[in-house]
């Protein structure tokens, strides 16, 4: 069952954090802000993703977390400002 | 019902991004990164929290999002890397 799935990622090193950035968007998933990606992924896809970072960050300095919401919590969202766009049409979010 | 809440926020301003941290603390969140905080929250607080955010951003340049994971997905967490100490004890994280 696909989930979707949120990254966000703390990386002090400009180049790691591109590298980061290209390997997510290599994986399909979208920026919802500078250091937030989100999209859909199986939990095997996730892990293998999450090997392919923690390879790619080494030793160096990152906190960078993977984390799961079931479909039916999709709109589930509150968009307090929406700064960018988001081309992605769901999930549908409230915008207050 | 109080879900696990995920606060993100991307806020050029850097007295606006403070504001918007100390707002997030004053809630009960905790910080995970710089610019994510989490914690338990029910909707109703979390409309509320929306609101006071909604009200500090004004006409300043934010993008902030707030999402939702049920109690049963709390520990479907991966952590790639954890820079950060965590003093909440739950989720309980998977560490690759």
């Amino acid at each position: 069952m696909p989930y979707v799935c949120y990254v966000f990622y703390d990386v002090p090193d400009d180049g790691l954090r591109n590298r980061i950035a290209d390997t997510l968007k290599n994986y399909g998933l979208e920026r919802l802000q500078k250091s937030v990606f989100w999209g859909e992924m199986t939990w095997n896809r996730a892990t293998e993703l999450a090997m392919v970072l923690d390879d790619l960050i080494g030793k160096q300095e990152a906190d960078v977390r993977i984390i799961f919401v079931p479909p039916s919590f999709r709109d589930k969202v509150i968009v307090v400002r929406d700064m960018y766009s988001v081309r992605m049409e769901r999930p549908k979010v409230m915008v207050l």
